[in-house]
Protein backbone atom coordinates (compact mmCIF):
# COMPACT_ATOMS: atom_id res chain seq x y z
CA UNK A 1 0.00 0.00 0.00
CA UNK A 2 1.54 3.48 -0.65
CA UNK A 3 1.57 6.42 1.59
CA UNK A 4 -1.08 8.82 1.66
CA UNK A 5 -0.54 12.61 4.03
CA UNK A 6 -3.64 14.17 4.62
CA UNK A 7 -3.55 17.45 6.51
CA UNK A 8 -6.05 19.54 7.73
CA UNK A 9 -5.34 23.48 8.14
CA UNK A 10 -7.29 25.84 10.41
CA UNK A 11 -8.49 29.04 9.72
CA UNK A 12 -5.89 31.22 11.53
CA UNK A 13 -3.19 29.26 9.87
CA UNK A 14 -4.92 29.73 6.43
CA UNK A 15 -5.93 32.84 6.34
CA UNK A 16 -2.62 35.03 7.20
CA UNK A 17 -0.93 35.26 3.78
CA UNK A 18 2.50 35.07 5.76
CA UNK A 19 1.50 31.71 7.58
CA UNK A 20 -0.42 30.82 4.36
CA UNK A 21 2.87 31.29 2.16
CA UNK A 22 5.19 29.20 4.93
CA UNK A 23 2.35 26.70 5.07
CA UNK A 24 1.95 25.76 1.67
CA UNK A 25 5.76 25.69 1.17
CA UNK A 26 6.03 23.32 3.59
CA UNK A 27 3.34 20.77 2.58
CA UNK A 28 4.31 20.85 -1.24
CA UNK A 29 8.19 19.30 0.04
CA UNK A 30 5.88 16.51 1.88
CA UNK A 31 7.14 13.75 0.14
CA UNK A 32 4.60 10.66 -2.04
CA UNK A 33 0.84 11.23 -2.23
CA UNK A 34 -0.87 13.90 -0.47
CA UNK A 35 -4.00 15.41 -0.11
CA UNK A 36 -5.22 18.79 1.76
CA UNK A 37 -8.36 19.91 3.93
CA UNK A 38 -8.97 23.55 4.69
CA UNK A 39 -11.31 25.76 6.56
CA UNK A 40 -12.09 29.86 6.31
CA UNK A 41 -14.29 30.52 8.56
CA UNK A 42 -12.64 33.69 9.80
CA UNK A 43 -12.89 34.97 6.17
CA UNK A 44 -16.37 34.24 6.28
CA UNK A 45 -17.47 35.98 9.24
CA UNK A 46 -15.25 38.66 7.52
CA UNK A 47 -17.02 38.74 4.31
CA UNK A 48 -20.60 38.46 5.92
CA UNK A 49 -19.96 41.64 7.74
CA UNK A 50 -18.91 43.48 4.50
CA UNK A 51 -22.41 41.93 3.00
CA UNK A 52 -24.04 42.95 6.16
CA UNK A 53 -24.90 39.78 7.53
CA UNK A 54 -24.94 38.54 11.32
CA UNK A 55 -22.47 35.75 11.59
CA UNK A 56 -24.33 33.75 14.72
CA UNK A 57 -21.83 31.07 16.57
CA UNK A 58 -22.96 28.46 18.96
CA UNK A 59 -20.94 25.91 20.62
CA UNK A 60 -18.16 27.31 18.50
CA UNK A 61 -20.38 26.02 15.17
CA UNK A 62 -21.74 28.13 12.65
CA UNK A 63 -25.02 28.54 12.19
CA UNK A 64 -25.97 28.70 8.31
CA UNK A 65 -29.25 30.50 6.87
CA UNK A 66 -29.50 30.94 3.39
CA UNK A 67 -27.27 34.18 3.13
CA UNK A 68 -24.60 32.87 5.41
CA UNK A 69 -24.63 29.71 3.12
CA UNK A 70 -24.09 32.17 0.05
CA UNK A 71 -20.91 32.93 1.94
CA UNK A 72 -19.59 30.45 2.55
CA UNK A 73 -19.97 28.84 -0.90
CA UNK A 74 -18.07 31.36 -2.35
CA UNK A 75 -15.24 31.79 0.45
CA UNK A 76 -14.57 28.06 1.02
CA UNK A 77 -14.72 26.97 -2.60
CA UNK A 78 -13.67 30.21 -3.77
CA UNK A 79 -11.78 32.29 -2.08
CA UNK A 80 -9.60 30.19 0.07
CA UNK A 81 -9.88 27.53 -1.98
CA UNK A 82 -8.19 29.18 -5.02
CA UNK A 83 -6.05 31.15 -3.06
CA UNK A 84 -4.45 27.81 -2.08
CA UNK A 85 -4.56 26.00 -5.23
CA UNK A 86 -2.45 29.05 -7.04
CA UNK A 87 -0.54 29.13 -4.35
CA UNK A 88 0.61 25.59 -4.69
CA UNK A 89 0.91 25.41 -8.60
CA UNK A 90 3.50 28.16 -8.14
CA UNK A 91 5.23 25.72 -5.68
CA UNK A 92 5.08 23.47 -8.87
CA UNK A 93 3.04 20.74 -6.71
CA UNK A 94 -0.14 20.06 -9.03
CA UNK A 95 -3.19 21.07 -6.81
CA UNK A 96 -6.88 20.50 -8.06
CA UNK A 97 -9.99 22.22 -5.73
CA UNK A 98 -12.40 20.49 -4.56
CA UNK A 99 -15.88 20.35 -2.78
CA UNK A 100 -17.69 17.07 -1.80
CA UNK A 101 -20.17 18.45 -4.64
CA UNK A 102 -17.54 17.47 -7.26
CA UNK A 103 -17.03 14.21 -8.36
CA UNK A 104 -20.32 13.23 -5.95
CA UNK A 105 -16.96 13.24 -3.17
CA UNK A 106 -19.03 13.73 0.01
CA UNK A 107 -23.01 13.39 0.30
CA UNK A 108 -24.49 14.87 3.60
CA UNK A 109 -27.82 15.71 4.84
CA UNK A 110 -29.20 18.70 6.51
CA UNK A 111 -28.83 18.24 10.08
CA UNK A 112 -32.02 17.96 11.53
CA UNK A 113 -33.30 20.05 14.26
CA UNK A 114 -33.01 19.06 17.53
CA UNK A 115 -32.28 22.20 20.22
CA UNK A 116 -30.92 24.19 17.28
CA UNK A 117 -31.19 24.69 13.90
CA UNK A 118 -28.29 25.01 12.51
CA UNK A 119 -29.61 25.97 9.19
CA UNK A 120 -27.38 24.60 5.89
CA UNK A 121 -25.05 22.61 8.27
CA UNK A 122 -24.52 18.94 6.37
CA UNK A 123 -23.84 15.67 8.19
CA UNK A 124 -21.66 13.55 6.10
CA UNK A 125 -23.87 10.19 4.92
CA UNK A 126 -21.49 8.71 2.37
CA UNK A 127 -17.77 9.14 0.92
CA UNK A 128 -17.36 8.06 -2.36
CA UNK A 129 -13.43 8.05 -3.43
CA UNK A 130 -12.95 6.47 -6.67
CA UNK A 131 -12.53 9.59 -9.19
CA UNK A 132 -10.62 10.88 -6.19
CA UNK A 133 -8.21 7.94 -6.18
CA UNK A 134 -7.41 8.08 -9.66
CA UNK A 135 -6.64 11.71 -9.52
CA UNK A 136 -3.90 11.18 -6.55
CA UNK A 137 -2.95 8.32 -8.68
CA UNK A 138 -2.02 10.39 -11.04
CA UNK A 139 0.15 12.45 -8.94
CA UNK A 140 -2.29 15.18 -8.41
CA UNK A 141 -3.34 16.53 -4.69
CA UNK A 142 -6.59 17.62 -3.69
CA UNK A 143 -7.17 20.77 -1.98
CA UNK A 144 -10.75 19.94 -0.22
CA UNK A 145 -13.00 22.94 0.97
CA UNK A 146 -15.40 22.20 3.73
CA UNK A 147 -18.27 22.19 1.85
CA UNK A 148 -21.08 18.80 0.58
CA UNK A 149 -23.97 18.15 -1.13
CA UNK A 150 -27.44 16.64 -0.24
CA UNK A 151 -27.31 15.03 -3.51
CA UNK A 152 -30.94 17.18 -4.65
CA UNK A 153 -28.77 20.15 -5.83
CA UNK A 154 -28.41 21.89 -2.43
CA UNK A 155 -24.93 22.82 -0.93
CA UNK A 156 -24.42 22.59 2.56
CA UNK A 157 -21.87 23.77 5.45
CA UNK A 158 -19.79 20.69 6.83
CA UNK A 159 -17.06 20.81 9.48
CA UNK A 160 -13.61 20.31 7.69
CA UNK A 161 -11.84 18.26 10.94
CA UNK A 162 -14.54 16.32 10.45
CA UNK A 163 -14.00 15.76 6.38
CA UNK A 164 -10.74 15.65 6.83
CA UNK A 165 -11.48 12.57 9.18
CA UNK A 166 -14.05 11.21 6.94
CA UNK A 167 -11.39 11.23 3.66
CA UNK A 168 -9.01 9.67 5.83
CA UNK A 169 -10.93 6.76 6.77
CA UNK A 170 -12.38 6.54 3.26
CA UNK A 171 -9.13 7.04 1.94
CA UNK A 172 -7.10 3.98 4.32
CA UNK A 173 -8.94 1.23 2.35
CA UNK A 174 -6.27 1.90 -0.84
CA UNK A 175 -3.76 3.79 1.02
CA UNK A 176 -1.03 4.04 4.50
CA UNK A 177 -2.93 7.17 5.82
CA UNK A 178 -1.07 9.75 8.24
CA UNK A 179 -3.61 12.60 8.80
CA UNK A 180 -2.16 15.55 10.83
CA UNK A 181 -4.52 18.32 12.14
CA UNK A 182 -2.34 21.66 12.37
CA UNK A 183 -3.60 24.28 13.90
CA UNK A 184 -2.15 27.23 15.74
CA UNK A 185 -0.37 25.52 18.53
CA UNK A 186 2.32 23.03 18.76
CA UNK A 187 -0.05 20.52 19.81
CA UNK A 188 -2.67 19.13 22.67
CA UNK A 189 -1.72 21.08 25.38
CA UNK A 190 -1.57 19.74 29.18
CA UNK A 191 -1.71 23.29 30.27
CA UNK A 192 -3.37 25.65 27.85
CA UNK A 193 -1.45 28.72 29.78
CA UNK A 194 2.13 26.75 28.55
CA UNK A 195 3.05 26.58 24.85
CA UNK A 196 5.58 23.83 26.10
CA UNK A 197 3.13 21.29 27.81
CA UNK A 198 2.92 19.37 24.21
CA UNK A 199 1.01 15.89 25.52
CA UNK A 200 3.57 13.62 23.34
CA UNK A 201 1.22 10.83 23.05
CA UNK A 202 -2.67 10.48 23.75
CA UNK A 203 -4.68 7.52 24.16
CA UNK A 204 -8.40 7.17 24.22
CA UNK A 205 -8.25 6.65 27.96
CA UNK A 206 -6.22 9.25 29.04
CA UNK A 207 -8.45 11.74 26.80
CA UNK A 208 -11.12 11.06 28.53
CA UNK A 209 -9.76 11.52 32.05
CA UNK A 210 -8.45 14.92 30.82
CA UNK A 211 -12.06 15.78 29.46
CA UNK A 212 -13.37 15.14 32.83
CA UNK A 213 -10.48 16.87 34.51
CA UNK A 214 -10.97 19.75 31.91
CA UNK A 215 -7.43 20.03 30.81
CA UNK A 216 -9.17 19.21 27.42
CA UNK A 217 -11.49 21.92 26.68
CA UNK A 218 -14.15 22.61 24.22
CA UNK A 219 -12.36 23.66 20.73
CA UNK A 220 -10.26 20.64 20.81
CA UNK A 221 -12.46 17.49 21.92
CA UNK A 222 -14.44 17.23 18.15
CA UNK A 223 -11.12 17.27 16.92
CA UNK A 224 -9.63 14.56 18.85
CA UNK A 225 -13.33 13.00 18.36
CA UNK A 226 -12.63 12.67 14.59
CA UNK A 227 -8.96 12.17 15.96
CA UNK A 228 -9.74 8.69 17.35
CA UNK A 229 -12.74 7.94 15.00
CA UNK A 230 -10.19 7.83 12.30
CA UNK A 231 -7.53 5.58 14.08
CA UNK A 232 -10.70 3.01 15.05
CA UNK A 233 -11.47 3.32 11.14
CA UNK A 234 -8.20 2.32 9.41
CA UNK A 235 -6.46 5.57 9.54
CA UNK A 236 -2.42 4.11 10.32
CA UNK A 237 -1.68 7.50 12.56
CA UNK A 238 -3.13 11.19 13.35
CA UNK A 239 -1.07 13.74 15.04
CA UNK A 240 -1.74 17.32 16.25
CA UNK A 241 0.37 19.83 15.54
CA UNK A 242 1.51 23.37 14.41
CA UNK A 243 2.36 23.54 10.58
CA UNK A 244 6.13 23.29 11.65
CA UNK A 245 5.43 19.79 12.11
CA UNK A 246 4.86 19.21 8.33
CA UNK A 247 8.45 20.32 7.32
CA UNK A 248 10.09 18.04 10.10
CA UNK A 249 9.49 14.57 11.77
CA UNK A 250 6.15 15.27 13.45
CA UNK A 251 8.68 15.28 16.37
CA UNK A 252 6.26 18.76 18.34
CA UNK A 253 3.14 17.14 17.59
CA UNK A 254 0.50 15.34 20.04
CA UNK A 255 0.41 11.78 18.36
CA UNK A 256 -2.84 9.92 19.25
CA UNK A 257 -2.36 5.75 20.56
CA UNK A 258 -4.60 3.17 19.57
CA UNK B 1 -11.71 8.85 -31.72
CA UNK B 2 -14.36 9.39 -29.83
CA UNK B 3 -17.00 12.41 -29.39
CA UNK B 4 -16.77 15.24 -26.80
CA UNK B 5 -19.28 18.21 -27.07
CA UNK B 6 -18.20 21.42 -25.14
CA UNK B 7 -21.35 23.79 -24.56
CA UNK B 8 -20.35 27.60 -23.75
CA UNK B 9 -22.99 29.43 -21.49
CA UNK B 10 -23.30 32.71 -21.39
CA UNK B 11 -24.32 34.56 -18.43
CA UNK B 12 -27.97 35.41 -18.94
CA UNK B 13 -28.63 31.29 -19.45
CA UNK B 14 -26.49 30.34 -16.24
CA UNK B 15 -27.86 33.11 -13.79
CA UNK B 16 -31.78 32.98 -13.97
CA UNK B 17 -32.41 29.79 -11.61
CA UNK B 18 -35.38 28.68 -14.04
CA UNK B 19 -33.38 28.98 -17.16
CA UNK B 20 -30.73 27.02 -15.76
CA UNK B 21 -32.48 24.61 -14.39
CA UNK B 22 -33.67 23.83 -17.86
CA UNK B 23 -30.14 24.05 -18.95
CA UNK B 24 -28.62 21.85 -16.83
CA UNK B 25 -31.64 18.84 -17.69
CA UNK B 26 -31.11 19.56 -21.13
CA UNK B 27 -27.26 19.53 -21.05
CA UNK B 28 -27.09 16.52 -18.77
CA UNK B 29 -28.63 14.35 -21.35
CA UNK B 30 -26.35 14.85 -24.16
CA UNK B 31 -24.88 11.62 -24.78
CA UNK B 32 -21.05 10.85 -24.51
CA UNK B 33 -18.31 12.86 -23.33
CA UNK B 34 -19.11 16.23 -22.70
CA UNK B 35 -17.56 19.67 -21.08
CA UNK B 36 -19.61 23.02 -19.66
CA UNK B 37 -18.16 26.33 -19.60
CA UNK B 38 -19.92 28.92 -17.81
CA UNK B 39 -19.98 32.40 -17.72
CA UNK B 40 -21.09 34.81 -14.45
CA UNK B 41 -20.80 38.35 -15.17
CA UNK B 42 -24.20 39.54 -14.09
CA UNK B 43 -24.01 37.77 -10.93
CA UNK B 44 -20.14 39.12 -10.79
CA UNK B 45 -21.72 42.60 -10.58
CA UNK B 46 -24.70 42.53 -8.46
CA UNK B 47 -22.14 40.95 -5.86
CA UNK B 48 -19.59 43.99 -6.44
CA UNK B 49 -22.83 46.60 -5.68
CA UNK B 50 -23.28 44.66 -2.72
CA UNK B 51 -19.90 45.08 -1.85
CA UNK B 52 -19.79 48.37 -2.70
CA UNK B 53 -17.44 48.11 -6.13
CA UNK B 54 -18.29 49.89 -8.94
CA UNK B 55 -18.22 47.54 -11.87
CA UNK B 56 -16.46 49.25 -14.63
CA UNK B 57 -16.80 47.66 -18.54
CA UNK B 58 -14.81 48.42 -21.75
CA UNK B 59 -15.88 47.32 -24.91
CA UNK B 60 -17.86 44.97 -23.12
CA UNK B 61 -15.04 43.86 -21.09
CA UNK B 62 -14.59 43.74 -17.49
CA UNK B 63 -11.86 45.85 -15.66
CA UNK B 64 -10.62 43.89 -12.99
CA UNK B 65 -9.42 45.59 -10.38
CA UNK B 66 -8.15 44.06 -7.38
CA UNK B 67 -11.38 44.41 -5.24
CA UNK B 68 -13.11 42.94 -8.38
CA UNK B 69 -10.52 39.85 -8.41
CA UNK B 70 -11.80 38.46 -4.97
CA UNK B 71 -15.18 39.15 -6.36
CA UNK B 72 -14.75 37.36 -9.72
CA UNK B 73 -13.34 34.12 -7.60
CA UNK B 74 -15.80 34.25 -5.29
CA UNK B 75 -18.51 34.49 -7.88
CA UNK B 76 -17.20 31.97 -10.53
CA UNK B 77 -14.97 29.68 -8.75
CA UNK B 78 -17.79 29.49 -6.23
CA UNK B 79 -21.36 30.45 -6.18
CA UNK B 80 -22.30 30.19 -9.96
CA UNK B 81 -19.57 26.83 -10.16
CA UNK B 82 -20.90 24.98 -7.43
CA UNK B 83 -24.69 26.33 -7.85
CA UNK B 84 -23.65 24.29 -11.29
CA UNK B 85 -21.87 21.26 -9.96
CA UNK B 86 -24.81 20.35 -7.31
CA UNK B 87 -27.40 20.93 -9.38
CA UNK B 88 -25.94 18.55 -12.55
CA UNK B 89 -25.19 16.33 -9.34
CA UNK B 90 -28.83 16.24 -8.54
CA UNK B 91 -29.57 15.05 -12.33
CA UNK B 92 -27.05 11.81 -11.99
CA UNK B 93 -24.45 14.12 -14.08
CA UNK B 94 -21.23 13.36 -11.86
CA UNK B 95 -19.78 16.93 -12.56
CA UNK B 96 -16.22 18.46 -11.23
CA UNK B 97 -15.94 22.03 -11.33
CA UNK B 98 -12.43 23.60 -11.89
CA UNK B 99 -10.77 26.48 -13.10
CA UNK B 100 -7.47 27.29 -15.11
CA UNK B 101 -5.77 26.99 -11.71
CA UNK B 102 -6.92 23.19 -11.08
CA UNK B 103 -4.34 20.55 -12.38
CA UNK B 104 -2.58 23.63 -14.12
CA UNK B 105 -5.39 23.16 -16.69
CA UNK B 106 -4.91 26.79 -18.24
CA UNK B 107 -2.01 29.30 -17.78
CA UNK B 108 -2.21 32.65 -18.67
CA UNK B 109 -0.24 36.11 -18.33
CA UNK B 110 -1.64 39.33 -16.96
CA UNK B 111 -3.09 41.29 -20.08
CA UNK B 112 -0.27 44.20 -21.03
CA UNK B 113 -1.69 47.61 -20.66
CA UNK B 114 -1.34 48.98 -23.92
CA UNK B 115 -4.87 51.70 -24.40
CA UNK B 116 -6.42 50.47 -21.63
CA UNK B 117 -5.63 48.42 -18.32
CA UNK B 118 -7.85 45.78 -17.94
CA UNK B 119 -6.24 44.63 -14.61
CA UNK B 120 -5.91 41.55 -13.62
CA UNK B 121 -7.62 40.04 -17.19
CA UNK B 122 -5.55 36.92 -17.98
CA UNK B 123 -4.63 36.12 -22.03
CA UNK B 124 -4.06 32.53 -21.99
CA UNK B 125 -0.73 31.56 -22.96
CA UNK B 126 -0.93 27.33 -22.45
CA UNK B 127 -3.46 24.72 -21.80
CA UNK B 128 -2.50 21.55 -20.54
CA UNK B 129 -5.32 18.94 -20.79
CA UNK B 130 -4.00 15.45 -19.79
CA UNK B 131 -5.09 15.32 -16.43
CA UNK B 132 -8.75 16.50 -17.18
CA UNK B 133 -8.53 13.76 -20.44
CA UNK B 134 -8.11 11.22 -17.76
CA UNK B 135 -10.93 12.74 -15.63
CA UNK B 136 -13.14 12.71 -18.96
CA UNK B 137 -12.00 9.32 -19.96
CA UNK B 138 -13.56 7.89 -16.38
CA UNK B 139 -17.30 9.71 -17.36
CA UNK B 140 -17.16 12.48 -15.29
CA UNK B 141 -18.04 15.75 -16.79
CA UNK B 142 -15.98 18.62 -16.17
CA UNK B 143 -17.40 22.32 -15.57
CA UNK B 144 -14.95 24.93 -15.62
CA UNK B 145 -15.81 28.70 -14.25
CA UNK B 146 -13.86 31.51 -16.61
CA UNK B 147 -10.75 31.99 -14.34
CA UNK B 148 -6.91 30.96 -15.25
CA UNK B 149 -3.65 31.57 -13.23
CA UNK B 150 -0.15 32.95 -14.34
CA UNK B 151 1.75 30.11 -12.60
CA UNK B 152 2.75 32.86 -9.80
CA UNK B 153 -0.20 32.07 -7.50
CA UNK B 154 -2.24 34.54 -9.30
CA UNK B 155 -5.96 34.25 -10.32
CA UNK B 156 -6.59 35.94 -13.24
CA UNK B 157 -10.13 36.74 -14.95
CA UNK B 158 -10.12 34.88 -18.62
CA UNK B 159 -13.02 35.57 -21.14
CA UNK B 160 -15.36 32.40 -21.20
CA UNK B 161 -15.86 31.90 -25.01
CA UNK B 162 -12.16 32.20 -25.55
CA UNK B 163 -11.77 29.44 -22.61
CA UNK B 164 -14.51 27.07 -24.18
CA UNK B 165 -12.79 27.84 -27.93
CA UNK B 166 -9.03 26.83 -26.31
CA UNK B 167 -10.56 23.97 -24.41
CA UNK B 168 -11.51 22.88 -27.32
CA UNK B 169 -8.90 23.14 -29.96
CA UNK B 170 -6.47 21.61 -26.96
CA UNK B 171 -9.06 18.39 -26.81
CA UNK B 172 -9.58 18.26 -30.12
CA UNK B 173 -6.21 16.69 -30.69
CA UNK B 174 -7.74 13.40 -28.18
CA UNK B 175 -11.90 13.70 -29.59
CA UNK B 176 -14.02 14.64 -32.52
CA UNK B 177 -14.73 18.28 -30.71
CA UNK B 178 -18.51 19.37 -30.97
CA UNK B 179 -18.61 23.12 -29.75
CA UNK B 180 -21.86 24.90 -28.93
CA UNK B 181 -21.86 28.65 -27.76
CA UNK B 182 -25.21 28.53 -26.08
CA UNK B 183 -26.93 32.42 -25.84
CA UNK B 184 -30.05 34.08 -25.28
CA UNK B 185 -30.63 33.93 -29.08
CA UNK B 186 -31.57 31.55 -31.71
CA UNK B 187 -28.20 31.90 -33.32
CA UNK B 188 -26.68 34.75 -35.08
CA UNK B 189 -29.16 36.85 -36.33
CA UNK B 190 -29.08 38.32 -40.15
CA UNK B 191 -31.60 41.28 -38.68
CA UNK B 192 -31.21 41.81 -34.89
CA UNK B 193 -34.78 42.74 -34.09
CA UNK B 194 -35.70 39.23 -35.53
CA UNK B 195 -35.15 36.72 -34.09
CA UNK B 196 -36.53 34.18 -36.50
CA UNK B 197 -33.61 35.63 -39.07
CA UNK B 198 -31.12 33.00 -38.19
CA UNK B 199 -28.49 32.46 -40.47
CA UNK B 200 -28.33 28.85 -40.94
CA UNK B 201 -24.44 28.79 -41.98
CA UNK B 202 -21.92 31.62 -41.73
CA UNK B 203 -18.69 30.72 -43.60
CA UNK B 204 -15.62 33.16 -42.65
CA UNK B 205 -15.62 35.28 -45.77
CA UNK B 206 -19.60 36.21 -45.09
CA UNK B 207 -18.64 37.01 -41.54
CA UNK B 208 -16.67 39.61 -42.69
CA UNK B 209 -19.51 40.84 -44.86
CA UNK B 210 -21.52 40.83 -42.26
CA UNK B 211 -19.29 42.55 -40.11
CA UNK B 212 -18.50 45.31 -42.52
CA UNK B 213 -22.41 45.37 -43.44
CA UNK B 214 -23.28 46.11 -39.60
CA UNK B 215 -25.37 43.23 -39.89
CA UNK B 216 -22.98 41.09 -37.11
CA UNK B 217 -22.06 43.69 -34.71
CA UNK B 218 -19.93 43.98 -31.16
CA UNK B 219 -20.97 41.35 -29.13
CA UNK B 220 -20.80 38.54 -31.57
CA UNK B 221 -17.77 39.36 -32.98
CA UNK B 222 -15.35 37.84 -30.24
CA UNK B 223 -17.64 35.09 -30.09
CA UNK B 224 -17.31 34.56 -34.00
CA UNK B 225 -13.59 35.20 -33.85
CA UNK B 226 -13.17 32.35 -31.05
CA UNK B 227 -15.33 30.11 -33.05
CA UNK B 228 -13.52 30.49 -36.11
CA UNK B 229 -10.46 30.03 -34.83
CA UNK B 230 -11.73 26.83 -33.14
CA UNK B 231 -12.64 25.56 -36.56
CA UNK B 232 -9.42 26.50 -38.04
CA UNK B 233 -7.76 24.69 -35.46
CA UNK B 234 -9.13 21.01 -35.29
CA UNK B 235 -12.43 21.13 -33.80
CA UNK B 236 -15.38 19.50 -35.90
CA UNK B 237 -18.21 21.77 -35.47
CA UNK B 238 -19.05 24.92 -34.04
CA UNK B 239 -22.73 26.10 -33.24
CA UNK B 240 -23.78 28.99 -31.89
CA UNK B 241 -27.69 28.53 -30.78
CA UNK B 242 -29.61 29.03 -27.43
CA UNK B 243 -29.91 26.05 -25.31
CA UNK B 244 -32.75 24.88 -26.99
CA UNK B 245 -30.15 23.05 -29.08
CA UNK B 246 -28.81 20.96 -26.57
CA UNK B 247 -32.32 18.63 -26.31
CA UNK B 248 -32.44 18.04 -30.02
CA UNK B 249 -30.76 18.08 -33.57
CA UNK B 250 -29.13 21.79 -33.68
CA UNK B 251 -31.67 22.63 -36.44
CA UNK B 252 -32.21 25.96 -34.54
CA UNK B 253 -29.04 26.95 -34.50
CA UNK B 254 -25.82 29.25 -36.73
CA UNK B 255 -23.50 26.71 -37.86
CA UNK B 256 -19.85 28.09 -38.62
CA UNK B 257 -18.76 26.65 -41.86
CA UNK B 258 -15.15 25.80 -42.77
Amino acid sequence: MERLTIVKVGGKVVEKPELLQRLLADFSRISGNKLLVHGGGKSATAMAERLGIETKMINGRRITDEAMLEVVIMVYAGLVNKKVVAGLQALNCNAIGLTGADMDLIRAKKRPVVDIDYGFAGDIIDVSTRELESIIDQGVVPVIAPLTHDGNGLMLNTNADTIASELAIALSRKYRVQLIFCFEKKGVLADPEDDHSVIRELDYQKFQEYKETGVITEGMIPKLDNGFSAMRNGVESVVISNPEALGGDLKHGTRLMF
